[in-house]
């Protein structure tokens, strides 16, 4: 029979599923004989049970439940409820991975005016000082009553004393409190507070279980990978008490400095406190090192356990301890959190200490953190003083601090007048925003989301962008923009922008950069050396293709081609080019595009010394390219001498119903295959003359929107004949590769086939996944979160990939493909590809190479390695 | 070695595929020893391989042809090329299944300067008569000159001459002709008219092959499922002459009556004629039957060839013939094509002639060609003095003959008056419209595809339809029409419209009423005795279901519950629903839908006596609900107390990039379970009432668009919630069912996991095939003609089920579901249910039934008949 109550020993560091992370440390401990308060775990199959019991605790849970209580009342010699030395406990979730904050606590649980009696006999203070906490923390969380009631009557009391801190406050005075918490609750639930220890408990336990499912734990869970039906434990431990008086408290301690890594112990503590009141911020902690001074051999005692259990669990610890009248008691001990910088310095470090080996340091690692290293950062000192004026959406990574500037234009102006430090502020940009944006060392905008223009461009750029920031309103005409306070920001005023947060500061604050040397540089070559996976890049451009370079791309795995014609300088072209009436005037505008295609792609070449270049040939729907508003066609009709009607109508019948659906992709290259043969020419001719210059080039040719072997015959001839066009112009020749995308269901299903014609497949796993789930990313944020909320999804599919549908496609193509062409090469372009879970999916599944955009890069290297030193055989 | 060149000899009937089905049948008759010209015939492999090879006929295929010539001048004495005596031969396409029509034939090939000096000295009129046919001929086929060209010449020479026919004109007439026909093929070509019959003949094979790709022959194998990689053999026969004299002629006839199939010969012919004579309507042919008179011998010869040949492919025959100085000899035999009624007659009959059995007989019918009976026709006589005003869409099949209205009230007005005979012309129709469009014999729009509102509301009513008619002007407001020569039509005038071709009178046709009893029923009977698949409908109203019920259906396999909400008196509630800002707002609009729909199910479920009726829950994006127009939203504000500005923005927010892949379907009820709620009680309410009348009630409530196995969870509690509550509401139960739609690929996908929590899935199939092809259908029209016209598709994967990509998604999920689950039914709900083809391939892959419209049910049970016939294991 399955047993849901574990005694601290009866388990092991090693039952984390189980007893939670919590709960398997505190079993570990009391196993190494440190001086934990004992207790018992409910486990989390006990959660899981009880949601599917339709959120009720099982008789069979309940009674395992009081057997551990009334095992805990043998060890303690203490009883529950009772007058006589009574028993009293915390509930503290557990889950298996540590959610620090997001789900529930209640402390002297067991207290109600008989068990009082016995406390007050000893030190009245405490003892109500106790209730009022249990009391609070019971309706907070058991019965979801808004602790601000509780918190203005405090303020009144002290108020009313004249007193500061809640230490100042009497015996009496806590009394007092008590007694109109205990109203309060009464007023909300109709009911008197329960005496009964028991039912205390239960519902205590019940309340743990629910705060599993709140909000904050579901938007945690999403953010960090964690599966909703994990579910979490319940810790029930007897209750040590750090607010006895002078000669009690409780503190907090990281056995190395989680924001630099340096190793040395590093908390703070107060003494006569209980609980959160350390990070509460009423009363000022002190630093541990001054806990020496006032008792030596509870700082000695803990400094000597701490440094145990950092050996012992080989990792960096974080530690909760209390100190009873003069006792030391560790409460809980975790693997702590840490800055980026500090997991590279800590990872390091374990191995220069031999605590730990090169893979295990890697694996310590969060890929997703190293972001922040990779971009500048604001001065930790700076920012605390920092107002913040307004919040957007995080759409692009990284700190920036500059003057404000309103207009692309203004901004490259000042930027050659020497202005470096350059915010630039729009309602939203637009493709001849560009250039400008590139010198700005930051973007806000008042409109779009998370894949608007300036999203996009400045994620591609690295430069810091906060989207969507409703809160402003921006004049561009008299060049100022206004908070939401009326606060008026003019040309030339410092604002900061925080591009992982969204927040943006009224003010200058310091930025430090980024830093890829050192702790890093040693971590990635690590790295390097265990994955198996290539890891390619995302890039349009020489200046992204560099970037990525630089932070170890083997390639590029992903050119747009598309993104070259959105220059302010070849729009014209383009436009001239879709909207042309016949072959003939198309033809006229592809020459014109012809040469600054081939620079382009003569650049990436050039940059990417011989690696694979991925150039994909035209895929957005035509529209996309066209203006929109009568003004831009005016003048678009002006330069082309078209008639304004007449052009209107041309851009009218691009129109689609639902263009991610349509007409795009290879799509184009059948009804257009012109435009296939000038990007072929484009391509061949550019890989010559690199060639000519010494530089070995590869350029692999990739064919999008795939979904029949018919189509890529078609298209591969047109490309095949252009090719060998070029060659016999040139009279000369270089190896290339013809491969596809693989991006439409019906592609992945029919694998075996298309990969007889192919060199390679590339997953483009985000159409891939929008057709598989049949929902468009544009549309689905009008219903995902309600997925979420609901727990029907735990992630979000663009993000992870989603490995039972979207990841069999993939496999399957991957396994046929390989089947009938052994060299066929596999990669994955999706965004994805910059997802350590869908990495380390990539690994499992065999694939050559991941391309991500360029900062992802060293991401994807750590997880690659990652996934190698897991999936050892694969 | 493989052989690409056959003698007549050497084939037999059973070699169509190589032969093509020409070349077998001159091969079976050969043998047969009925008088065939002799001749060989180069195969369909010929004709691939001459693809294969980049439009070149392989030297070793050259070599073949000439052989089997040299082989052909033996047996027939005569020499190509010859003065003496010489050979001339007719080059005909004939592919595996007769496309008549489509592909081109060349007569008298090897006639040349020096050869007609041979035919001269033995009839100078008919040499060049012959001639002067060979070159226009050859430009024509051969080197594409257009044709007219040619025959402006024969009617300048005729008017010159005052002769009426061709055959008035003299030897020198014709030899005039001859001399200007080559100096039209030397202007366009630039070169003299081929004198080396070596180089025509090989030139003539080469067009043959081409004209498998012309685009007419495209079009009909898309129309008929042909595939596109056949290709087409080439016969080539030792030329006979019609063209001899009045002892010679040419003719065609059938076995028995193509338009009745009345058993008695039924034929024309031509005597002096060549060819295409014939059918070219310039002189008018004769009755066969008086054939008797002019060549008894030659009349009773063919009777006899006819019943034998008849008795021998136990099917009616389509022969040609020629007479040459009074020697008859066949030409060409095949099955001949009939009409839908001629058809079931003649099926009938040849199984009570004791030709074939009762399965042969159903494998005989082209089941979609049973459309043209089960709607009215136009009488044939009538139709052929009617004049054609313009041509739209054929949205809608059947015929229809009525007085012009052009508002649905209007209609409605003169029908209650008494007015019957009426057709509805408006530039679209909408949802208001509905209940004019219900009493009219017609529907004409001018502007909407195949898939607009007038085309999904009559094809679901049965009524005929005319869409997208953009060649005539509606002046709504003046009440007339105009057409493209500027004729009006008033309301009142009689206008005529074609269904099923598109085309559009001005005036009155007599139209024929559809027949379903007789050799339909006979039909119908014999195939409900074979099939396996059982029949379902896709129906709305009681009345479609009434009328596919009286076709066989044996259930509704599809309510689309949404189309109910369009009819006028509904569509206000369901905006309010829509539009609703709260949850009460938005239940009390629901409120007000629940009656309704619990109407409209109780109406259903008594015209399916006790059949299952398949409900699918509200699928369509919600906007598609909300008016567009500034005028409508003001009034709808008004209606709803709202302001203007408020409710615009409120359908603005309804707006979806891809609302194919938006917030619809399942989603809905994941994020308004309250309007599954009332569905769900809606259906149970009805069936409980109609239960309580005796009626047995099987409802089956279908959920549509999941895509995981947790969503459809989540939707299944809702509504087993809501049943439960009805029930114990009612203290009264039924049996139920609860199925998915698999419709999107995830789900396909997922299957196995799915199967467990249903009792059936159906497969849309529509949303299947865009999701797997990754286009949407409305946006596909705007490149899929590109992928015809290249060969890259052969059909409209929308028409006929893509077994390679979307089949291979259904019989994986059918084959995993049935595994997880063995009582899972199984059935099919999008537009393929009703598509033979597709059929086929349902009971090929073990579904339960199909679900069509109801007019195809009598269709898709003769295409089940034929499938279980056709694969009797499955």
């Amino acid at each position: 029979m399955r047993k849901y109550v574990y005694m601290f020993s009866e388990g092991n560091a090693k039952m984390k599923d189980l007893l939670g992370g919590k709960g398997a440390n505190l079993a570990e401990m009391t196993n190494l004989g440190l001086p934990i308060p004992r207790g018992f775990t409910v486990t989390t199959e006990g959660c899981i049970k009880y949601y599917e019991d339709g959120e009720v605790i099982a008789q069979k849970i309940q009674e395992e439940i009081f057997a551990s209580l009334r095992n805990l009342e043998e060890i303690t010699g203490k009883k529950f409820g009772s007058k006589e030395n009574p028993l009293l406990v915390s509930v503290r979730s557990g889950a298996r991975t540590s959610m620090p904050g997001m789900m529930d606590t209640i402390l002297n649980l067991g207290l109600n005016e008989r068990v009082l009696e016995h406390f007050k006999n000893h030190n009245e203070r405490f003892a109500y000082d106790s209730y009022r906490r249990f009391i609070q923390m019971f309706s907070d969380v058991v019965m979801e009553i808004d602790k601000s009631l509780f918190e203005e009557e405090i303020d009144k009391m002290k108020a009313d004393r004249q007193v500061k801190l809640d230490t100042d406050l009497t015996a009496d005075d806590l009394k007092e409190l008590v007694v109109k918490f205990k109203k309060i609750y009464k007023d909300k639930i109709g009911e008197d507070f329960p005496e009964d220890p028991y039912t205390q408990l239960m519902e205590a336990i019940k309340a743990v279980f629910r705060s599993w499912n709140n909000p904050r734990a579901i938007t945690y869970r999403k953010l960090n990978d964690i599966p909703g039906d994990w579910g979490t434990a319940v810790n029930v431990q007897e209750m040590v008490f750090g607010n006895l008086g002078e000669t009690s408290g409780t503190g907090v301690a990281f056995t190395r400095n989680p924001a630099t890594g340096e190793n040395k112990l590093f908390g703070e503590y107060l003494m006569n406190a209980q609980g959160e009141d350390v990070v509460a911020g009423i009363r000022t902690p002190q630093p541990i090192e001054t806990l020496k001074k006032v008792n030596k051999e509870a700082y000695d005692d803990f400094c000597t356990y701490a440094i145990k259990l950092e050996k012992y669990f080989k990792d960096m610890q974080d530690l909760e301890f209390t100190i009873e009248n003069g006792k030391l008691f560790i409460l809980q001990t975790r693997s702590g959190k840490r800055t980026a910088t500090a997991a590279l310095k800590i990872a390091v470090d374990l191995v220069e200490e031999k605590l730990i080996d090169e893979k295990e340091a890697l694996l310590r690692i969060d890929a997703n953190q190293l972001d922040q290293v990779l971009h500048p950062n604001f001065d930790a000192e700076n920012l605390k003083q920092a107002k913040k004026i307004a919040t957007g959406l995080p759409a692009s990574p990284g700190a920036a601090t500059g003057k404000v500037v309103f207009t692309a234009e203004r901004a490259l102006e000042l930027y050659n007048a020497g202005e470096k430090e350059l915010v630039l502020v729009r309602l939203e940009t637009s493709p001849e925003d560009i250039e400008g944006m590139n010198i700005c060392k930051g973007v806000l905008t008042v409109r779009g989301g998370m894949t608007s223009h300036a999203a996009v461009v400045a994620r591609g750029m690295g430069t810091c962008c906060v989207a969507g920031c409703g809160e402003i309103t921006v004049n561009e005409e008299e060049k100022y923009f206004s908070d939401a306070e009326g606060n008026k920001y003019k040309e030339g005023d410092y604002i900061s922008l925080d591009g992982s947060t969204g927040y943006v500061y009224g003010e200058k604050i310091k930025t430090v950069d980024a830093s890829v040397t050192g702790n890093f540089a040693t971590i990635m070559e690590w790295a390097d050396k265990y994955r198996k996976l290539k890891i390619r890049t995302n890039a349009d451009t020489p200046r992204d293709a560099k970037q990525a370079f630089a932070f170890g791309a083997e390639g590029i795995g992903l050119c747009r081609t598309e993104h070259m014609f959105f220059e302010a300088d070849r729009i014209f072209a383009m436009r001239e080019m879709i909207l042309s009436k016949t072959l003939e005037q198309r033809e006229k505008a592809l020459a014109k595009l012809l040469p600054i295609q081939k620079g382009d792609f003569e650049g990436l070449f050039r940059v990417m010394k011989g690696y694979p270049v991925v150039i994909r040939l035209l895929d957005p729907p035509l529209h996309e390219f066209v203006p929109k508003e009568d003004e831009e066609i005016k003048k678009l009709a002006e330069d082309m001498g078209m008639e304004f009607d007449e052009l209107k109508v041309a851009i009218n019948d691009l129109h689609e119903f639902n263009p991610m659906m349509g007409h795009r992709g290879c799509r184009l290259s059948v009804t257009y295959p012109e435009i296939t043969r000038m990007q072929t020419r484009a391509i061949i001719e550019a890989a010559l003359t690199v060639q000519d210059e010494g530089i070995k080039v590869v350029p692999e040719i990739m064919i999008p929107l795939i979904g029949d072997v018919k189509e890529l015959k078609y298209v591969k001839k047109i490309i095949v004949d252009e090719v060998n066009e070029v060659f016999k112009e040139r009279n000369k020749e270089l190896k290339y590769m013809i491969g596809t995308m693989i991006e439409i269901p019906r592609a992945a299903l029919l694998a075996s086939e298309i990969a007889k014609e192919v060199d390679f497949f590339s997953f483009g796993t985000n159409d891939l996944t929008q057709m598989t789930f049949g929902f468009s990313r544009d549309d689905a944020g009008k219903f995902l979160n309600a997925y979420y909320s609901k727990k029907i999804y735990d992630q979000d599919p663009f993000q992870r990939i989603d490995e039972d549908g979207v990841g069999r496609l993939v496999q399957m193509a991957s396994w046929c493909g390989r089947e009938q062409n052994h060299d066929l090469e596999l990669g994955i372009c999706g965004e994805h590809g910059g997802n350590p879970a869908s990495i380390e999916f990539c690994h499992r599944s065999g694939l050559d190479y991941v391309s991500c955009s360029p900062f992802r890069v060293p991401i994807a290297r750590l997880a690659a390695a990652q996934a190698a030193i897991k999936y050892v055989n694969i």
